[in-house]
C-alpha cells in the first residue's frame, strides 16, 4: 500500500508493531520488519549496551527499516540517542516526555522521528517541535496512557483535524477489521502492540503470553491514574492497587505499593500474581500466539476482505 | 441502504437517534424517522401520561417507524408497555434492566425489541431472551455505562463474534466516518446520542446544547462508577463528585451527592453548574447545532464519500 506513512518509513504495509517494555527485543521487531510493516525495538526496559545488541542483532536479521522507541523521561537517554545515530537506526518513535529536545537532533542526521501522543492538544505540540509523523493512541490501549481518557474512535478524528502531518492510530487494534476502521477515520496507518506481546517473537515470558491468550474483556484496567495512567491485566498486584485506589490513598502510597521493577517481574519474569502486566483492552479478542510474519499476514488479508465487503454492501 | 436492521425496521439509512432522558421527545423523534433514519423517544425522563402525548404526537408528524426506549428499571414500566402497546408503537429499545421479562410479551404484539448492552457478555443474554437485536455501547458513550469500560472499538467486534442477531454499534460515533469505521467492525446500524443532543429538534435545554457544542476534549469523564457509572460533562457538580471519589467516598455518599432531579435541573432546565449533564467523549467533535434532518444527511454523505475514498487507496 502507496500512502504518506508507507512512503516516509520505505516499507510496504501500514502496519506497525508498537516499541513495548519488555516484549519487544530485535527478535519481534526484525519479524515484523521481514514480514512488509514496521518493527520497532522498545528501549526502555534496556540499559544502553543492552539496546547497542538488539540494534546490531536487528540489523543482522533484516535488511528493511525498523525503529526503535524511546521514552524521553529514560534517565539516560543522551546515551540511548548516541548510540541511535551511531548505529544509522532509520526511524525513532518517541513517547513520554517533550519532542522538542530531540527531534531536530535526531533528523539532522537523517532519522525520521513520529510521537506518540493521547490527544490532540500534544498532536499539535509535537507537530510544532517538527516531528514527521504523530501515533494517537486511545484509552483502550496497554501500558502508560494519557489523562483525558479519550478512545481510539474519537481521538483519530480529532488529532486528524489538528494537524497535517499523517497520523498512526494505536488502541484496540489487533485485526484487519480494526485497522479498516482506524483508517476510515483517517489514520494511514497502525500501530498495534498487545496482539505483536503474543507472538512467538515477542520476548515476553510465555506466562504472560499465555494470560493475554486467556483474557476476557473487562479484565484490563486504567489503574495509577493519579500517579502515572496505565492500562494493566487484572492480578493481585493490580486489585490491591485499585482497592488502595477506591480508598482515596496518596501518590506516595500508590508509589510505595508499586514499587521498582514490577512490570519486569511481571512481563519478563512471569510472576503473574505480583509482577505488572501492561497490556490492551483488545487483549479480550487475542485467542493464541502466533509467528510475528502470519500475524502481519493475517492483518492484512483481513484488511483487504473486509474492505472488499465495504464493497458489498447494498447501498441504493 | 438494505441490510438486517434497515429491513428489521423498514427504515431507508441504518442511523439511529438515541433515545435520552430529556433531549429526544417527539420533536426530534420525528424529525430522524422523517429523514430516512430510526428516531426514538426517550422514556425514562416521563411520567405515563407524558410519554403517551409524546407518542402521539410522533405518530401525528410521521408515517415512518419510529421507536420507545425503556429503561427496564423505570418505576412505572408496566404502564410505559400498555400505552406502547395500545398505540402500536413498532419498536422498542430496552436498556438498562434484564431483557427476559418484556421481550416475548412485547414481541407477541408484533413489537420488534433491542436491547443496549455494554459487553458481550450481556449481548448473548439478551439473544438468550430473543430479542431482535442488540445495540453495544462503549466507554466512551455518555450518560450510563457500562462497569467493564470496554471501548467501541474492542466492543463491537467482541459482541459481533458472540451473537448472531444483527449490532447496531453506540459510543462515539456523530459523523459519516465513525460510521463507517463502526460498520467496518461489524455493526449494522449506529446509534447517536450526543450528536441529536446538539439539534434544533432536541429538547434539551439551549444552554446544555451550547455547553455540548464547546465541549473539548477530556471535558467528560466516566463518574459515580462505584454507584452506577455514567459519563458525565465537567461542571461543578461533576467535580465536586471526583473529589469525593478521589477521597474514597462511599456509595450512600456519592447518591446523597447526588441527590434527585439533577439530570432535569442540568440537561432541561439549563442549569450548567449544578445540573447532571450526560453526554458523549464526541461531544468534542461536535461544533454547531442543526436540524436533526440535516444530521442525518449529512452523516449519510460523509458515510458515502468515506467509503469512495478507501476505493482510492493504493493497495498494490
Amino acid at each position: 500500500m502507496r500512502n504518506r506513512i508507507t512512503e516516509l518509513f520505505n516499507i510496504k504495509l501500514p502496519i506497525i508493531q508498537a516499541g513495548m517494555i519488555w516484549c519487544s527485543g530485535w527478535e519481534l521487531a526484525s519479524a515484523v520488519s521481514n514480514a512488509g510493516g514496521l518493527g520497532i525495538i522498545g528501549s526502555g526496559s534496556m540499559y544502553p549496551d543492552i539496546l547497542v545488541e538488539h540494534i546490531q542483532k536487528c540489523q543482522s536479521a533484516t535488511d528493511q527499516p525498523f525503529a526503535v522507541n524511546i521514552p524521553l523521561l529514560y534517565p539516560d537517554i543522551e546515551k540511548h540517542v548516541e548510540n541511535i545515530i551511531r548505529l544509522k537506526v532509520p526511524i525513532v518513535f518517541s513517547s513520554a516526555g517533550n519532542p522538542k529536545t530531540w527531534t531536530s537532533i535526531l533528523q539532522k542526521e537523517g532519522i525520521k522521528v513520529v510521537h506518540v501522543v493521547s490527544s490532540a492538544r500534544f498532536a499539535g505540540k509535537a507537530q510544532a517541535a517538527g516531528v514527521d509523523a504523530v501515533v494517537a493512541e486511545g484509552f483502550e490501549a496497554g501500558g502508560h496512557n494519557g489523562r483525558e481518557e479519550t478512545t481510539t474512535l474519537c481521538l483519530i478524528p480529532d488529532v486528524c483535524q489538528a494537524v497535517n502531518i499523517p497520523v498512526i492510530a494505536a488502541g484496540g487494534i489487533a485485526s484487519g477489521k480494526a485497522m479498516l476502521a482506524a483508517m476510515a477515520l483517517g489514520a494511514e496507518a497502525v500501530q498495534i502492540g498487545s496482539r505483536f506481546v503474543a507472538s512467538e517473537e515477542s520476548s515476553a515470558h510465555l506466562a504472560f503470553k499465555n494470560k493475554v491468550v486467556d483474557a476476557k474483556e473487562g479484565d484490563t484496567r486504567l489503574s495509577l491514574k493519579t500517579l502515572v495512567p496505565v492500562r494493566l491485566l487484572e492480578n493481585e498486584f493490580a486489585l490491591r492497587v485499585q482497592q488502595l485506589e477506591s480508598e482515596g490513598a496518596s501518590n506516595n502510597q500508590l508509589a510505595d505499593e508499586l514499587g521498582r521493577g514490577r512490570s519486569k517481574r511481571g512481563m519478563f519474569l512471569g510472576e503473574m500474581d505480583e509482577g505488572e502486566l501492561e497490556i490492551g483492552q483488545v487483549s479480550a479478542l487475542i485467542d493464541n500466539i502466533l509467528p510475528a510474519k502470519k500475524i502481519v499476514q493475517n492483518i492484512w488479508t483481513e484488511f483487504l476482505e473486509a474492505r472488499n465487503e465495504m464493497m458489498s454492501w447494498r447501498v441504493l
